[in-house]
């Protein structure tokens, strides 16, 4: 269970970065940059540099965490900062953090001088469950999330659960709903282990099957022609939400929250456009709705929601597609429902009791 | 000698656009997009249309012509527009012009939404011979020529010879030095063949075979590992002396007009850090010479110069790298050159009688 072998690299659980040391002192690398957020060059920084036995032979480049700062002025600034520090084509770049991290270092390293290798460290349990396999590289322009991006594989991934000690009860909740998102998709008895697990002591290999799952996905699919649509289940909605809120909220959704909202939505679109039985949605609903804090989907804002939807990238044609759970452990994708369904399944979210 | 087939698409030569048409009118695409600039849509455009039967299904994004437009603030421009026009992963990106437009319009395409199809349909003598062959997108960030950029390659590639009508004869002077370089690195029988031919009366066969040289070349080495390298003699000054008289000179030399300059700077470097021999030297000298227009690389730009060829992106380890002739037709890699011998090229230069 230490090493899942993904198409084109390896993803290493639990080994305490020793084959990342190898590869940092085998001289491969001209330079080698690590690419973090103030909050993890503050709290994973001296886990990393200890793990790696006292490792100091690199530039640092940080950037201001937050998804609002996912963006292309950001990025120009770290291609900018690589030109200035001498970086050229054989230097590593080193993803240290959650996914604005990974995403945003990704795209600046697959797109720096034609690109450059970089290896992901996700330190929250949202990268490490989800931004960690897939190769999807992305930023944000005008709010749209990921508008921009590249799918560019790093050298490697390592997973590894002790920077996840850093991690407020938030943000463990929010990589949580991606979590219960693979049961949901693809295997039933997982999501019933997890719905039997506290996610404030969730486990390695309640992470290594959720990485495996989701790995299986992309690699069978990997420029999302099909099958890895499925992925997206809850995010259509979720996505909007999340940046409705980005926008409008004070204290705005993390993305694991605004995901739980959209799984509880498309599960009732799944009810309603495809074969999800009404217990199923109750089940769903009620775990969901027990777990994740109240919000309500205002009214004033389903204009907005549906715009946002309209630049879906799994949208063809001009029409919104989605991802639908024909039972649980098993979803269908390319599935198109009508804006009055959606709608309803707002006002189905407003009444069950999430509304705060 | 209609078509070459390269890694993972095809290259068709004076077909007419006969295989667009077909490919247009599939339907396999939600919306197709020209991406052209102002010069090339109102030379180019006409003749695109009517070779296409009359075509007009397409929206036309247009963007200023020109080197020092080919940056990061036009991407923007250009994703935000694909956004505005709901531009899903299903569309085309068809490229219409000259390099500028070929490589930024590669960029936007193979990062929108993380990559949309796109094919090029290069209009100048320049970037069919060059930039229409190798799969290389990429912009400007900072003057610093392709800083960002990705290795995709277009679904396919149209050359048709009929665009050239629309060229100033300096541009095709421009792109017969990248002709003259194919010449000098692989094929000295395509050398003299050039010697004793009119630039501007530039032949398909010719182009054709420039292709050919560039193709054969990139598909044994698509991401510049090693052998690739050699398509960079002449560019690793030329490339310097084009980004400092882009910003310093009131007419700025073309392409082509500073990678001759580059070439005669190299093939000199050839002769005294390669097996070049004088005669083959004198042999370039002459003819390039009598060909380009004068120039001189002024003394007070040499700090400047070097400074540019510090950020080449052939460089390993701080080290500037050359690609030198060891002989007309052979070209060698990862050459190391001292600072003394670049100056004493530049001096070269400067006295062969080249200097107005």
């Amino acid at each position: 269970m230490n090493k899942l072998d993904s198409a084109g690299h390896s993803i290493y659980f639990e080994t305490g970065l020793e084959s990342l040391a190898n590869i940092v002192e085998s001289g491969r690398y001209s330079k080698i940059f690590v690419f973090a957020d103030s909050n993890t060059s503050e709290l994973c920084l001296p886990l990393f540099r200890e793990m790696m036995n006292d490792f100091h032979g690199f530039d640092l480049i940080e950037t201001d965490p937050g998804e609002e700062n996912k963006n292309i002025d950001f990025c120009i600034g770290i291609w900018k900062t690589l030109l200035d520090f001498g970086a050229d084509r054989k230097c590593l770049m080193i993803n240290l953090g959650g996914g604005v991290i990974t995403d945003m270092g990704g795209f600046v390293a697959s797109t720096y001088k034609r690109g450059i290798d970089f290896i992901n460290i996700p330190t929250t349990l949202l990268s490490q469950v989800d931004a960690s396999v897939g190769g999807k590289t992305g930023i944000d322009v005008d709010n749209v999330k990921n508008m921009v991006g590249t799918f560019t594989l790093p050298q490697c991934v390592f997973i590894e659960t002790a920077f996840l000690k850093t991690l407020p009860q938030r943000e463990l909740l929010s990589g949580f709903a991606e979590m219960i998102k693979h049961g949901l998709i693809a295997d039933q008895e997982y999501y019933q282990n997890l719905k039997n697990s506290d996610y404030l002591q969730v486990s390695a290999p309640a992470i290594y099957r959720s990485v495996e799952i989701k790995n299986d996905v992309v690699t069978e699919d990997p420029h999302e022609k099909g099958l890895r649509k499925i992925l997206n289940f809850g995010h259509t909605i979720g996505h909007a939400v999340e940046t409705y809120s980005l926008i409008n909220d004070a204290q705005p959704l993390t993305h694991g929250e605004a995901i739980a909202i959209g799984m509880i939505c498309e599960a009732f679109l799944s009810s309603t456009n495809n074969t999800f039985k009404a217990e199923e949605l109750e089940d769903v609903t009620a775990y969901i709705s027990k777990l994740y804090p109240a919000y309500a989907i205002k009214e004033e804002s389903f204009a907005q929601l549906m715009e946002f939807m309209q630049s879906d990238k799994k949208n063809e044609n001009g029409q919104i597609m989605f991802s639908l759970l024909s039972g649980i452990g098993k979803c269908d994708y390319n599935c198109r429902v009508s804006e009055k369904d959606i709608l309803e399944s707002f006002a189905y979210f407003n009444h069950i009791g999430f509304n705060p």
